[in-house]
Parts: C-alpha cells; structure tokens; sequence
C-alpha cells in the first residue's frame, strides 16, 4: 500500500477547510478537526479523519445540519438532557463533554444525555478531556443495530461503544475505547470486499449459526456477534438504555448508518459522565495511587516474547506524542479517501499534502 | 447428585441464626441471609449461601469482624467514602447501596466508595435495589488476583465484577451481573479437583501460554483470562481504579480471598451509584421506552432451536418468582456446605432442611 508522512496541523488545516466549506462555523470546524486528527494521530485511524468524506456527504444528502449547535432540554446542578439538533456529532460531543466537565467541576459529577445527535467517531476522545481535567471520565453511544443476542438469528442491537479515562501521575492517562461486538462491522466489510473469509466466531448467519463467509453478514441478514456472547450483549444493552432510552432519543431499529443513510438523521445517542476527584481524594494522592497501579501491572512478569504489558491508551499515548513532533502516516485508504474529499469540494489544488 | 428441596424463608432462618451464632446483630443476619438467598433463589448459587460457611470461618479466624457498622469517612450532597470496618462484604455493601439510593433520590444521583469491605457475594443485588427503587444502578467489587493482562504471564489483576441494574414496565426489570474474566475461577479449581482439563482459552500456565491443564492455573503461579483480551482487562481496570484506587482500599496483590486466607481482612473496595430516574425523565415515559427496547430484542427471529431470547436478569427473575411460592433446589454441594456449617455452630440438631 502507498503511504505517505503528513503533518497534523496540515491535515487540521484541511478539515477546517473542508467543514467549512461545507457549511460549518469555524469555530466547530477547529473542533471536529482536533477530534479527527487526533484518532488519526493516536493510531487509531478507523475512527479518525477517514470518517469525513461521510460526515460532508451526510451534511450534503440532509442527514446533517452543519450549523447545529447542542440545545439544553433539561437541567440540574448535576445533569443536562442535551439536543444535538442533527448537528456533526464529534462537535457536539466535545460541547456536551465540556458540559459535564464543567458541571463536575462545580458539583463533583456531571452526567449529559445527548439525542439527536450523529456518529461521534472516538469515544476514548471525550474520555480523555474529562482525564485531562483532573476527572474520570465516561463516554458512551448506541448505534444502528449489528449485533446478535445469544439465541437471536439476526441484528438486534448496535455494536455500542464504551469510553473511559483517568489521570495518572508520571504514568501516562489510561483511556479504554472499546466496542462491544467481538469484531468491528468495517472488518466483516472489508474481509467481503476482499473475497476473504472471516474466522469463526465473529458473525452469524440469518439463522443465526455462526459463520465464516462474511457476505453472510453483509447481504442475508447476519449479524456480528457480541463480545463473550451475554456480557457484551448485556454491556451493549446498559448502553442503549442510557445513550438512547433515558436521552428520550432513537433506539435500535430507529438509528441509521451515516454510511448508508446520509439522507437521514442518524438518531444517534450518547451519554457523558465526569467525576471530579478533587473533591473525593487528594488529586496527588490519586495520581500516586493510580502510578502504583500502573506500575504494577507494567512491571509483572512478560508472556514468552512479550516485551511490555500495555495499559489501556498507553500506546496510543506515545503514538500521539510521537505524531506531534515527527507528523504521521496515512494509508492509501485514508489519504484516498481525503482526496476524494478534496476533489468533492474542489479543494484538490490547495496543497495540503506537500510537506 | 443428591438434591434437596428447600423453603426460602427456612434457609434464611438457617442463616440468622448461624450469624447470630458468630456474633453479628439480628438486623444485620438478616440482611445477610437476604441477599445471599435471593442469589440461591435465582439460581447463580456460586454467589449464595454457598458462601456463608467461609464468610463464618473468617469471622472465626478473626480476618472479619462480625459487629462493624459502616462509617461515612467523607461526603458530600451526591457521594460518600464508606469505611466497612472489615465486616461482612453483604451487609457493608447493603447498606452503601441504600446510602447511594437514598443520596440519588435527594440529589438525582448518589456514589458511594466503599474501602476494607470483604466479599460481598452477588454484585446484581445491589444494583437491583436501585432498579426496584426506580433508578439505573451500577455495582462493582474489586477481587484478589486472578486474572492475566494481554502480555502478562501471571495474574495482575482481580476477577473483578460489574453489575447493573434498571426498571421496566410490564417487563421484569434488566439486571447484569458479570465479571471479567472468560471464566469464574472456581470453575478452573473444579476441572482441577476432579482431574478434568480446561478449554483453551480459560487460563495460561506461568510463561503466559494458553494451557488445558487446569493446575497449571491452580499451582503453578498460572493466570485466568480476561474477556475479549484487552477489553475485559480494561474493564477490570476500571473497576480497580473506582474500587480500589478512589476508595483508598486494597488494590490488586493487597487483596485476600476470604478463602484462602480466613485470617486476614481482605481489603476489598466497592463502588456504587444510583441515578434517580424520575428526576431526568418522567418514569413512566422511561418505563415505556424500556418496555419497547425489551419487547423489540425479545420478539425478534430466534436462532435455530432457540425458544425464547433472554434480557438480562430475565431468567433469574423468573426462578426467584417460581421459588418464593414453590421451593428451591440445594444441590450435594450447597446442602454439605450448610450442613457442614450447622455442624460446625452445633447447630445439626436444629430441623432447618425439614419441610
């Protein structure tokens, strides 16, 4: 595969460009540019910038107002039920984060419902703010439905996700990013794209016999499974019932795929929580503690071959870092898919990616 | 195996009067013979009474005392650092969730970080009290080590669990209960005491390599595995940072199993949060909404031979129900189990297991 070396702040520049090019303040543009960027830069590409040729084609087709800002329904001292008005849904998480931040701040915990809301690409995004501000934080989203229930023949809930960060002393901040299927759906995709198989255990036929042929899942009603079968299926559940029952927005069969629906709304939900634990413990006393954690984990005894156990978000910790001063690589998927962006939007003589 | 049938209410008579017997207060035996035979009446008795033998044993060998009460070391409107004074895990843990319960129903949401607590037995107890309080509650335990991080060769952390819980209308409410590793250890001690290999994937040997031999976990400094790999891991670190680290207990190798070392308190720490469901959403909207995702999943086409789709909870709630009018089943090992505990209080003569 081709690649090629970028700088993030180039790539940055693009995004702004092209959000506002389609109908963004650039104010959100910079937003959504800095989520963006920063999965690309973490290593966490699937979730980074490969996602906005769909989020401007969304904005195209009607599915997404650009110029949506998150709308307050309800409130108390601890807790808001926000409206994202159909607006990009990176944007307005990072607003609805910052809302739980702040009211954490003032009141030890912050819970935000969002409805209406789109694909909010990396939960671990919104996590990390709240890590960065002395916080636990908690991120969450429900999605179209892709997952099997144990006992279940086709799709009957999303492969939700699931984001937390603390902050740590010397060590650096742990952030998880998980989903809750035992595979992405873009994986089954991409195995059927290619003629491959997938290997047993990640997706069901329409009968709900599990499968290696990934046009199973594709085509003829299969579903991907969720990760050891009812717990991830029970995680998955825990989600829906915060990101979409108690939002008072879409649930399962009412959300859509930005990738295929970009006429519509996605419906999308997701739920935000900060702790402030300032208020709880020592802040020094915690980031002592959570390095002693660490620590001992980082230090036990390595699996045959294994050079280092990795703490959640500890590699892509250092990726970014690294990124920050070195630029970093973007595949032929993903440099492809900016540049038919680009082309969309008749930015392609514009020269962001020279060096 | 030898079975018998037993009346609830004469189980939980059985199980005050051998508390009462070890030193703990009525109010308190009774909470304890409460939750411990809810979990043997909704059929996960590996979290039931089947405990109460060791839990006793502890209190004998002096790891636990059987008079703490629990002292609000630190609060404020929304939160509390519970000390559980090393009394039984059950009845500390009763109480701080009542405490979370009755915070959130002043202040929409109440946490409460328990440290020097002991086992507490079945972690979707406590947050079904939330749900038939009409909240979503969370309830999590830390747990000695047991379990491998991806890369590691030995346990580093605890097999620690996760329960939640939220009312419904028509339905019964959803309830997850689970930890997170692929398998309860017990289950390993068991393949090894009746000399029965293991599946692949439950457990590694001490370099870290997968193994089927069920003593290489047991003897050999060998490690269960974590669910889905870096995902269940992450998850039990998760746990550990709000049971242990924020509560300013145990944390990993500071812990003991009540089992293995009946001398020692075993430094275990909770965490539980109730959100007042009311004060966010009209309850009866939510009951409806909860009503429609459950009806949706459980009503969807079934996999071949599958009759019904279970919700979480949903099964265990159904044998609570039919064992409160008809009885439950003790199997051989919880019958020994209790009856080696009559005979230890010189209780054998007392008529408990007649019907």
């Amino acid at each position: 595969m081709a690649e090629m070396k970028v700088k993030p702040q180039r790539v940055k520049d693009f995004c702004v460009c092209a959000l506002e090019k389609a109908g963004m303040a650039s104010d959100d543009a910079r937003i959504a540019a800095e989520v963006l960027v920063t999965a690309d830069m973490r290593g966490t590409a699937t979730h980074g910038t490969i996602g906005l040729r769909g989020y401007i084609r969304q904005i195209r087709e009607g599915g997404m107002n650009p110029k949506a800002d998150i709308e307050i329904v309800r409130e108390g001292q601890t807790w808001a039920v926000v409206d994202g008005h159909a607006g990009l849904g990176v944007v307005t998480s990072f607003k609805a984060a910052q809302l739980a931040i702040a009211k954490a701040k003032s009141n030890t915990v912050g819970m935000v419902w969002v409805k209406n809301s789109n694909h909010f690409a990396a939960a671990g995004y919104y996590a990390m703010m709240c890590a960065e501000a002395d916080m636990i934080g908690l991120a969450m989203t429900n999605a179209d439905i892709s997952l099997s229930a144990p006992g279940s023949a086709g799709r009957v809930i999303g492969n939700n996700a699931f984001a937390y960060g603390a902050p740590a002393g010397a060590a650096p901040p742990v952030n998880l990013d998980i989903a809750m299927g035992v595979v992405a759906g873009g994986k089954v995709h991409a195995a059927a794209r290619e003629g491959r198989s997938i290997p047993m255990g990640w997706a069901i036929d329409s009968q709900g016999v599990l499968t290696t042929d990934p046009k199973k899942y594709e085509e003829e009603g299969g579903a991907t499974v969720p990760l050891a079968a009812h717990k991830g299926f029970g995680l998955a559940l825990l989600i829906e019932i915060l990101a979409g029952v108690m939002t008072g927005g879409g649930i399962r069969t009412e959300l859509k795929s930005y990738a295929h629906n970009p006429e519509s709304p996605s419906g999308i939900g997701h739920f935000f929580m900060a702790i402030d634990i300032g208020t709880i413990m020592p802040i020094e006393e915690f980031r002592i503690r959570m390095d002693g954690l660490i620590t001992g984990i980082s230090s036990s005894p390595k699996a045959q071959g294994v050079d280092r156990i990795y703490l959640p978000g500890e590699m892509e910790y250092e990726r970014e870092e690294k990124t920050n001063t070195e630029g970093f690589v973007l595949d032929d998927g993903a440099l492809n898919n900016l540049k038919g962006l680009a082309q969309d939007l008749g930015l392609e003589d514009e020269g962001f990616w020279h060096q």
